[in-house]
């Protein structure tokens, strides 16, 4: 079996030049805002416009189970995953809190979430099945499963379209999801589990070291399928909301969409979109650095620089909703500022005019 | 002469403990928001409230020309500055546009630029002079116009705390003033003028050697008062803005409101204050690392960890505006989210209930 990628667009040359161009008149010192004009000018080539609007952000918080929660790799029961997905709906998370603030709409999503949620006019129910099987003792899903919680992913991102979406942000939530993206991140670039195996929620050191074991035997049972393709290896290791983070990834790469990659499970289905559909990458932009074990490695093998270092380890977005109002920020200083010639600021610089006054 | 300083509050012990309380009592594991916990423990402290309002927020822009901008240590000729002024006051440059967009309202004073500016009626008219003397030849200002200057920061936070002022926000511009900088930095925390000098607002290679030259012979010419109290060495090396900037923080710490102190030179002004009034520190928080050399060892001299690093070297308080979003985020979570309680997800963790199901 094989995706078949949507194709992904490329950056848009001619925007970037003009982007590039416009910093350089405005009234500060070439370069002086950083990353800020980086930004400006990589939403305008990802955009295609110098003024993009980022006023339609919406958080795809996707939630699943994990049967390797079973096996004591987690600081809190099974059940918190659909509790947590209750709070979403209620508008008690940290995601809620912080998406209200920074004018963002949360998508929330049940890809495999292990309870008979009730409907909720908030909630998409695109259960795969409750909870993957335990990565420790074979393929936590069939490849057949793995596309279909991509296409819930892509199905959702093309659903937003349709209210506005300027900007995607991905999040999660299953109790678990730190083991299994950390395996599924082994596979793919080829790191050893203790790079990789952080606390996630909080586990003790007892924790921890059942979770390495955990990540080596899942990397052991799978290794025939962990060695294939993108979608054999997502299969094998993943679970419901990472593919259907993939997803969300690769449609909105394809509807040339900036996508904020919240941490470290986002980060692995970043890398499993990268596999997939390798053009996506560049219509990623990295919202912080997790405090989680293994994230900078996946950063750094997809050629990202976070925005944020703010010691977070949560998940559910929240760090990609802390990111937009950097996003905003960029865009408004592109557009907003005046120019050396508009305010009638001197522009060249002593060292030009070659007349020191010593 | 003396600076007497104002009396500098403790942080609110009870409201430090009550944040912490009610942090662990919401619904993510305990520190998993990392940062944005401690800010809104750290606001608590300083505000005395959990829900402190953040609604008021002033960037106090103090603009000021330096004797040593006409010895060639600037990339911009020294008529910048006063031009720079008008952009603020139309509203143009990177600190307005920055400000509109986080609700902050930006307070314009001239502490002493080299130029007759109409009166606006956003502008504070405060010169103290036109234009600092040079350092490489004699002290900066006498005594008595550090105080001045002072006393002038002190009253501008002062009339703003008339029309509410939750949050105060350092800015400055002036031509020269990385070096000035530079020099009072390397007074006041015993360092060489190599691991503090950068390139400012961008000089070349040369214009570095020069600049490096300036402060070293700003230190050997003003040795006496350099190694004197605090209000000589600001009198000796510094700068109108930045002495303006030290009462801006001094009076802010005095009326328990929290400081986002900008980048390097907002640090060198941190640093006058923290000598003359050492409470302050208590107030001060760090919004960003700045590109700037020497930024790091005046935040690491404060014992303050910055919020943001996006690469930024413009001043003027942008950095400090782009890290409002933080605060307001901080204080968000602390008081929006829901409690495990209230929201009926389990919050013992398997190590507590000690029955790991493997």
């Amino acid at each position: 079996m094989s995706f078949e990628s949507p194709p992904i667009p490329d950056l848009d040359s001619a925007a970037i030049a003009g982007a590039r161009e416009r910093q350089d008149r405005l009234t500060k010192p070439a370069g002086s805002l950083g990353r800020l004009e980086e930004m400006s000018i990589a939403l305008a080539g990802m955009t295609g416009r110098l003024d993009p609007s980022l006023a339609h952000r919406v958080v795809f918080t996707l939630a699943a189970d994990h049967g390797v929660a079973l096996e004591g790799v987690s600081a809190y029961p099974r059940e918190v995953t659909a509790q947590m997905v209750l709070n979403f709906l209620h508008g008690g998370a940290a995601i809620n809190v912080l998406a209200r603030l920074f004018n963002a709409r949360v998508v929330v999503a049940d890809l495999g979430v292990d309870a008979d949620l009730s409907a909720h006019p908030q909630l998409h129910q695109l259960k795969v099945r409750r909870g993957t099987s335990s990565i420790t003792r074979g393929p936590a899903m069939s490849e057949e499963e793995a596309m279909l919680a991509i296409e819930h992913g892509r199905r959702l991102v093309a659903d937003e379209a349709g209210r506005g979406l300027d900007v995607v942000l991905t999040g999660d939530m299953g109790i678990g999801n730190t083991t299994a993206s950390a395996a599924l991140i082994c596979a793919l670039i080829d790191i050893e589990p203790r790079e990789v195996v952080g606390r996630g929620t909080g586990v003790d050191d007892e924790g921890l070291e059942r979770k390495r074991a955990a990540v080596r035997q899942a990397l052991e049972v799978n290794r025939a399928a962990a060695g294939a393709g993108p979608l054999e290896t997502l299969a094998a290791l993943g679970g419901f909301e990472i593919a259907g983070l993939a997803g969300v990834i690769i449609e909105a790469a394809a509807r040339r969409r900036p996508v904020l990659i919240d941490g470290f499970i986002s980060g692995a289905a970043a890398l499993v979109a990268s596999r997939l559909a390798p053009g996506t990458t560049r219509f990623m932009i990295a919202s912080h650095r997790s405090q989680e074990l293994g994230h900078v490695a996946v950063l750094r093998h997809l050629g990202l620089r976070p925005l944020l270092d703010l010691d977070l380890r949560l998940g559910e977005g929240t760090g990609a909703v802390l990111a937009l109002p950097i996003l905003d920020a960029a865009a408004a200083i592109l557009n907003q500022m005046a120019t050396f010639d508009s305010a009638g600021v001197a522009e060249r610089s002593i060292a030009e005019k070659d007349t020191p006054v010593t």
